[in-house]
């Protein structure tokens, strides 16, 4: 039987002999003073055991990571509309994103580049009744944690500086693609975004994931076959415009953020958050990719 | 010598049995209850006299034709910058204008497309005490006319759909190139776009591009070798993606608007303007670009 | 157990009735004579037995599909070559394929792409002996069927049309990564697409992803990295710019070809090959789509 | 009266301090071998005389400059199919010319981008009995001087390099917009390039377009409105990418070619062509551009 937790320390060995740590975000300023020699790793295997390694407990920005759980919120509320409004093919195109929108007529590419995101966002304003504190819940729920929480601080710090949010926004808005005001839509996406949380609480909400729709509290959120589709997703758009690299070198489904965090899921065998502050120049935690790549070939565990 | 006045009197003729005039431009909701038939023409000869046909003592909405103004204006008040956050080539490709931007790290391509008009517009934000009634007194003295003035119905009418323009205007501020705030920018630049003036005032206001810089007044607003740039400017980006068909057909430098009026010069000759509200597909005055290429077929009268 | 034999009549069933059966490719000539109307399966289930619908016996184009096969030979004969000189991103972008690689200096995003597919067949040439003999052997091993064989009409037909085939070749060069002559790589090209197989000779040439890189004979060709490499880009890119939604609906790697077949795997439990000549929209076997989805519908299985 | 001779001296003595004479050409082998002090221009002012100074009667490769004559040459046989099958806006983009092909279905943005003036030969292989001779012909008629010729060194090493042009004619064929052979398109299309000349040889045969269409002989080539849309290109499109700026600095119609020469015409005025081999960024002869920025500021002789 693979032995997780030598495999973990290994790791964590491995990584905190790396010296090249890759850089931490600075477009969102508070962002900034987060301790670069940060790292954890916390792994659920399913009907087995937990394993946690290092600053597993520490709370970071998910960022991005939210997408995947925004998605599945939306389409738990209204699949019809997510499939209508958002594309599921990879972008491709890094260098020209705001481009990509225009030509195909404000429907973006995929739910987790900024612009489908957006639009997850404003499908959200529009089902849920209070829209920042049903999503809160929802994570809670996901996650049986009631202390995670937004960080004010940091969706203030992106609102004051997320102009390339705000141009999307409009151009969605200008093609139709928005129903709710700008402002309401970002307000709530930064807000998403700033969800502060550890590599625990991560692995915890990604659980549903790895098993069929249904949380770490046996609540089905999705249907399996939707579940199937958002993994489908996480592969193949889940790393921005490294997504083939991470299918080819780790080869799971999983969403990073710009905080340095990487969940990833072998559907029916195990969930796994890893958290690095550092990033690669595509933006993906440097040495969290690194640690992913070493754990699927040291387990020989992937979906390939 | 050219008799101008029955050129002038067979353009209408013409221009006045052509069955096909064109669409009205509809994404600005003020736009859309202007008299499709409308017709006039206003031509200054310079050290000669003027001819009006038609309409051409009625107001319309001079939108993108006031760009070439604030940008004389701006010109006057700090040449640098101007063309340190402009560039001055055709932009050639309708298709996909935000992502130029991107590509380009947020210089516009010139200044007659929006992007560009909107980073002059924060220029003069930035120059001007009191940028509107600064402009409008600018304009105002330029036509030797007080009453020219804004239309805040039809400036409303676009802050609140022209959700590309917000949309431009933050993809220029997280690339550092617009200083003042989104809001306060696009105020005035859907302020300056709203300008109602008949063809005899545009014809007058565009006057100083043919007499070297000076206005009907003879002041001196601009040094000859600016005028000289802002008419090749004119010439090649001064019709949005027509620009060379322009060139091509008609063989002077102008602005049109989407407001289906259209100001050319030859200098040191002529200032003519058109006014007809139904566009072409590229949304240049259908009849407008006809009645102008009539104009210099006759008169044999163009830069080249 | 799972009863794939009434699943895959069934489907068979199900596909007959199914009016719109796409449109047959016309772009090469050679390939528009081919029945509408024909349509197979042939499923290998490892380590258990095989099953055959309908023409699974009968020879049709494999065009594309070949680009997985040239794909492992060249990286079983110089893998380093193979990912300095071509990415592993989806490409995303149909609509300008060739300016992809102008952007992005003649790598091309993947090597399903035919910009890709052109520099592995550039390196077949340069390592191969008698690239065309070798590569047939090759094939006829991996099959166990020394039937196969190139259909020269077909590589005629596409040698005398294929100019953007010729464009890409010639960009490549421009750029300095073809190293062999651009006649020389095309006929090679051609004639890989060119390869008539039937269904159950594509199973059986594919038969080595699903197996570690082992094929049909027990043979090591490529590493189990290797081959869980090659899987990944299967998935991400392996049909255009379907990719996302073929990984959204049926969640398998595979190939598709223009000739109307499909390949895909399962690692360690099945490979699947499915014929139908008509396409859909992007290029791919529209009822080989449908067949695939109800086929992982039905059976559960799938990477997610 | 403007004393021509003494500002063509003053130009010389100051373009021969300037330090940074830009880069030669060097992607065709054979043009790397060019003296880079070189320089010289010759001034035909219509009606008056000519004023050469420098190495003005020294032979260098006239490139692009010769898509101007080609262009005049194919509009006096078969206008119709001139503008059927290539527009006349500018290119814009210089970073991705053929994506620009692709999206616009094979019709180039204007005849002198590379794909233009790849058409603008295919008609004329098309329309001429003998296109290189019939060609060669009509340039020495243009200049009356039967010693200009091809280079055929400099046509043989374009050939063997030019994979970026053989890429373009196949992309031009594969949307049914090339009518002859692609090798027969290039053959005449390096020829046409290669031509060696003067710049007093060049003046002589641009003589036409500052003339309504007549050449030095006196004789009618194209009419008085073709010389003039011809003016209209060459000045928004004549510069690759640097059209705007060349307008914007210099303010005439002109072509430069990578062989370092320009030739610019005011019509009804004067033709002036200049010769220096190094190369700015843009592609256009670095101190070429100066010594006519210089020249139409001192002669405040401009079309604006």
């Amino acid at each position: 039987m693979t032995d997780f937790k030598s495999i973990l320390e290994d790791i964590n060995q491995q990584i905190s002999n790396t010296e090249d740590k890759g850089n931490v975000a600075d477009y969102i300023p508070e962002l900034r003073n987060v301790n670069k020699n940060a790292f954890g790793i916390y792994l659920n295997v399913l009907n087995n055991k937990n394993f946690g390694i290092g600053d597993y407990q520490t709370k970071f920005s998910a960022q991005s990571i939210t997408k995947a759980l925004t998605l599945a919120l939306a389409i738990s509320k209204n699949p019809e509309d997510v499939w209508k409004r958002v594309d599921v093919e990879p972008s491709g195109n890094p260098f020209n994103f705001l481009s990509l929108l225009e030509v195909e007529n404000g429907i973006p590419r995929n739910p987790f580049i900024n612009s489908g995101a957006i639009v997850i966002a404003d499908i959200l304003v529009s089902e849920l009744e209070h829209p920042k504190e049903d999503f809160l819940a929802f994570v809670r729920q996901l996650s049986n944690d009631n202390s995670i929480d937004y960080d004010i601080k940091v969706a203030n710090s992106e609102k004051e500086t997320g102009f390339k949010n705000y141009a999307i926004a409009n151009l969605l808005k200008s093609f139709g693609n928005l129903k709710n005001d700008v402002d309401t839509v970002l307000d709530f996406y930064f807000m998403q975004c700033s969800l502060a949380m550890t590599c625990e609480q991560l692995t915890n909400a990604f659980y549903l994931f790895a098993n069929h729709g249904k949380c770490l509290q046996n609540k089905l959120h999705i249907t399996p076959s939707q579940t199937k589709r958002i993994n489908a997703i996480m592969l193949t758009c889940g790393f921005y415009d490294e997504a083939g690299e991470f299918a080819f070198e780790v080869g799971l489904p999983g969403k990073s953020g710009v905080g340095g965090g990487i969940v990833a899921v072998l559907p029916n065998q195990f969930v796994i958050s890893v958290w690095s502050p550092g990033l690669n120049k595509k933006g993906n935690s440097k040495l969290g990719m690194e640690a992913l790549e070493i754990f699927t070939s040291k387990t020989e565990l992937s979906i390939f």
